[in-house]
């Protein structure tokens, strides 16, 4: 009998968003470690299964990263199955590769499940495409939380040569649009922060990179985006019943 | 009684990377525009719908891009609920954004359904992050179809300051590896290209930036990926069963 680990995205919030595979590996799973901003929701795909909460948020104490390898690794050593069930993708800023070569390394067997990222539903979801014909052929995922994280990737690019994606971008917005600003990009460029996609709780912040430092910090998760396709979100918006969220201005 | 619209991802391939939320879209369908790309398997979740295919693929005659839009507010005018089901995600060059401005021009409610990206699943499912602490704390994606798409963010873009991800670049891979490399990027740079990703029939090649050009051109969908994450994949793979996919070298 051997165990097996699912690195499995969940998708940016909303659990509608999640796979039918994602939903496969819950339903068989013995155990799940569940990050942070995935919704509980996907429990109820997991009715069996023990729970884990290994979550980390910015700043606050958490399971160290070596504990949940760890603990995948004994578990799926006994036999059991296991899901890593991340927010997001598992591969985008997520540590899949990370947790993929420890498994490898203890002769755990493991799959990666991909999930429907943040860096693109998030601006989708509010009307914003992150690519168009004529104003975008190209996007930039970069992480803000440090500057040697988003300096050499932000500090190369040509000014509005691609929609800008920024996530974990919240606490460094100042930065991050001042760096841009320094680079030569236009004060006006339309930016927005979409905060809590797809949850019930959604908002979003409308503004330009000038204007980025002011947008609103709460405990929110946050996407950033920055470039021309940010200005067809209200025309795009129009078209959605209800509207899609409330707008913080 | 009023139509609506919904522009929904139908992920890489492998019907199982479709979303719930993708799901319950096709069954409540009674019509459903499918690309090029896009599984037919997705069709037993509608099984009520009718399905026509509008699919483009590069070089073959096809439904002009007008056609489908002015199918789409016809069927939802009279009252249909329209799907239009595009491979990965709808708004990853995938026109979800024009789709979605030309109904609300027409006054027709829709919605944008994300889906799973090939532009991070096609690698990850490949054991390739596109971001690893440390190796990648940044990704581009970009079309290859055309130098104007391509040519502004690669001739930016420092050399490795990100993972290189080109969808529909197959055609134009010694134009870009030739690009990247007048750029300075470095020959030894790894690179692979991810052909069907998380279909039956996946394959992928394995080289570096200066042998890109000769990796080899099919029928199958390609996406190409460039940077050192590209290199985790053997060790990576080594923890599936079975591996992956078949490697072409």
């Amino acid at each position: 009998m051997s165990g097996f680990v699912s690195l499995v995205g969940a998708g940016p919030g909303d659990p509608d968003l999640l796979t039918i595979r994602a939903v496969d590996r819950l339903r068989a799973a013995d155990l799940v470690l569940y990050d942070a901003l995935v919704d509980r929701a996907a429990l109820r795909h997991a009715p069996q299964a023990r729970w884990a909460y290994v979550g980390k948020r910015a700043g606050r104490h958490s399971i160290s990263q070596e504990t949940i390898e760890r603990v995948m690794i004994r578990r799926a050593l006994r036999g059991e199955r296991v899901v890593r069930l991340k927010s997001g993708d598992p591969v985008v800023f997520g540590r899949g590769g990370e947790e993929a070569l420890a498994l490898a390394a203890a002769g755990i067997p493991c799959e990666i499940v991909p999930g429907v990222s943040s860096a693109v539903a998030a601006a989708a979801l509010s009307g914003i495409p992150v690519t168009h014909r004529g104003l975008a052929s190209a996007f930039v995922v970069v992480s803000g939380h440090a500057e040697d994280a988003y300096g050499p990737v932000l500090r190369s690019l040509a000014p509005g040569a691609a929609t800008l994606v920024i996530l974990m971008g919240i606490a460094t917005r100042a930065e991050t649009s001042a760096l841009l600003l320094a680079q030569g990009w236009p004060r006006s460029l339309p930016a927005a922060v979409l905060f809590s996609a797809s949850r019930p709780d959604a908002f979003f912040w409308r503004g330009t990179l000038g204007t980025l430092a002011s947008a609103p910090a709460t405990d929110a998760p946050g996407v950033i985006v920055i470039g021309a396709t940010v200005a067809l979100a209200d025309r795009i918006r129009n078209a959605v019943p209800g509207g899609l969220h409330a707008v913080a201005r």
